[in-house]
């Protein structure tokens, strides 16, 4: 299948599993069958995974309007607009969201200054730490996100006197979580907080638990969590899971350029690099790499890319049947947050994006960049 | 000046003074007079930015195919092509280049089977460590970069074998090195291996010392070093500089969204994000950050950007004017690796491109990216 998709469209080439993204949505819904699964758009925003999410009755988490844009495209859908730094023009672009999640009491000012009348809900930071890469964890009170708890009386007192639309409160501490335990008690948080709110007299609806949801997580544990948390509770739950649904579904296909052996150290060169796939160099973070080799022999080799630094690698000694030019290599779990930061990094176009249908058809969802569109925009 | 291109122009927006870039090629040019300044595209590869420094005189230095079409877009020139990864379309493409630099033994096979009758230089790896970023040192043996010493015969073996047109070495150890010493031992390296290898009856006509100049290097010892290790050698000599070109002529500016104030931590969001300038996550990268301003009071302020993540932040603890929505900020240097590093993270348009040309006026070179250039390649 792989060599089939590398020969019709070249490498390299993210390729989906449509499949395996309606197992993770069902695997999911069926644990949490009330609540609003709003996929996080940023994680992989490809139009026709949009589409396809919304089929299966998903809504979306957004961050921009480059994404709001995405999803009216796709058909629309339940929204939560999320991020730190909306703009006004964005901000005044949302109308018809299910809650624009506010971060900060500037941004309450300014919904209440621009006399914008869309529901809003409180992202709050309980200051939870997680266990996972600095730059993924967003519960600390170090990290720019959400309203801390103590200031959210404030945020009240702009609610009342601009006489905004409160409908729910969010939380999102971080990504790739599966200590139930840790999830267990910033949903604990944002419940009760949640009750003291509503009996202030705000007629709040939604109670967005956010993302962050390892594909390890257990799931039975979780949906026993979440019955425990919310029990009793009338509110509409929502969660925002982006890598869940999408990460596992994806491989990023790619060609063995050349060998090299300089006597203490074996690479392989390949041609996808750091500008499709930042995730080694950015997060340290581990991709599986499976190859289709005709050799029986296994070596340790690194898997670098074509790009002009050292930091531009897939994968550092790993065990490979002994490659050779033309071989292929399939970086595994790449659906989430690979294409989506990809670049032109060194005027490389990004790479070709392909489905695999439900019935096991093949179909290009974006076509590979031409030199021509690098520069377009440049007279 | 910055607030006019902002009001015209928007934020975010990359501003590069072509005067600046005109002032350090002529420092350059000037200790170095015979060499050939081959700029590295890939530092910033605006075809305004390539045909100007066409316009002073310089060569291009490319890692790709991409490069290749944007440098005979502006004009082409004496061309050097690098890079570990070129593919076989690459190769073919690359007739009339000054030299096709080759990075290994496989390279050269592929080149000797596909009987292109180019002009190539081997790049040397001549193991030095270099005291800077892990990612961007590139002349240590375990990088996947050059070829080590002890592999040059062999090289030399197919090279003849194949008939190939061998016109010179190359090397290039790291970046913004400022250490006169250590370029020295590296540069020595490679003039006696060039030597050694004229001596073998090989017509060696191009000595390629790569780039890694730091902004800060000392240009007159820099002068001299290179007159004493090139002295009575009648060769074309090379560099490759790209950050000392044009990292200095380049501001990033951006606008003040939101302030957050969480008690402990202040933070000012800005419009520009990881995705505009990735340098600061991806290296820990240091870039000056000024404001502009009504306030006479300073205050720490950490400058964080709108994409949802921790890593997305501009620069941490900053002593800044007190700042408000809608001031605007500056970053420095940031005319290199800036706009060419950056993405569509979270669906957002890439920034647009001004230059300050010679006479002071301002021109757009690349306009902003527009929503429905997101998702032009998706059916």
């Amino acid at each position: 299948m792989y060599q089939k998709i590398a020969e019709k469209y070249g490498t390299p080439t993210y390729v989906y599993d449509f499949r395996k993204i309606k197992e993770q949505y069902n695997k999911l819904k069926s644990v949490v069958p009330e609540a609003l699964i709003a996929y996080a758009v940023k994680a992989n925003s490809n139009l026709s995974i949009l589409r396809f999410l919304r089929s299966l009755g998903a809504g979306f988490d957004i961050v921009s309007g480059g994404e709001l844009y995405r999803v009216r495209k796709a058909g629309g859908g339940e929204i939560i607009f999320s991020g730190v730094g909306k703009t006004e023009d964005e901000l005044r672009d949302a109308a018809g969201v299910l809650s624009l999640n506010v971060e900060s009491l500037d941004e309450l000012a300014l919904i209440s200054e621009m006399k914008l009348s869309i529901p809003i809900s409180l992202r709050i930071n309980p200051d939870i730490s997680v266990d996972t890469h600095p730059y993924i964890s967003t519960g600390l009170r170090s990290s720019k996100f959400g309203i801390p708890l103590e200031l959210v009386d404030q945020a009240l007192s702009i609610i009342k006197s601009g006489n905004l639309s409160l409908v729910g409160l969010s939380c999102h501490i971080g990504s790739h979580i599966s200590d139930v335990s840790v999830l267990k008690s910033a949903y604990s948080c944002l419940r009760e907080k949640f009750e003291e709110i509503r009996a202030c007299g705000f007629d709040l609806k939604i109670l967005d638990f956010g993302g962050g949801l390892s594909v390890d997580l257990d799931l039975q544990k979780f949906g026993s969590m979440i019955k425990e948390v919310t029990s009793g509770l009338d509110a509409k739950i929502v969660f925002e899971p982006g890598k869940f649904l999408v990460a596992e579904s994806g491989v990023l296909l790619t060609k063995v350029l050349y060998r090299k052996d300089n006597g203490t150290h074996k690479f392989a060169v390949v041609d996808a690099g750091m500008n499709d796939l930042i995730r080694p160099s950015l997060y340290d973070a581990y991709h599986d790499i499976q190859a289709i080799s005709g050799s029986p022999n296994m070596e340790e080799i690194t898997i670098v890319g074509p790009v002009c630094e050292t930091g531009c690698f897939l994968g550092k000694a790993r065990l490979l049947p002994v490659l050779k030019r033309g071989d292929l290599l399939f970086i595994r779990d790449s659906g989430a947050y690979g294409f989506s930061m990809s670049s032109n990094y060194n005027s490389r176009p990004r790479a070709c994006e392909v489905a695999i249908e439900l019935d096991g058809s093949i179909r290009c969802i974006r076509t590979r960049e031409s030199y021509e569109s690098l520069v377009a925009s440049e007279p």
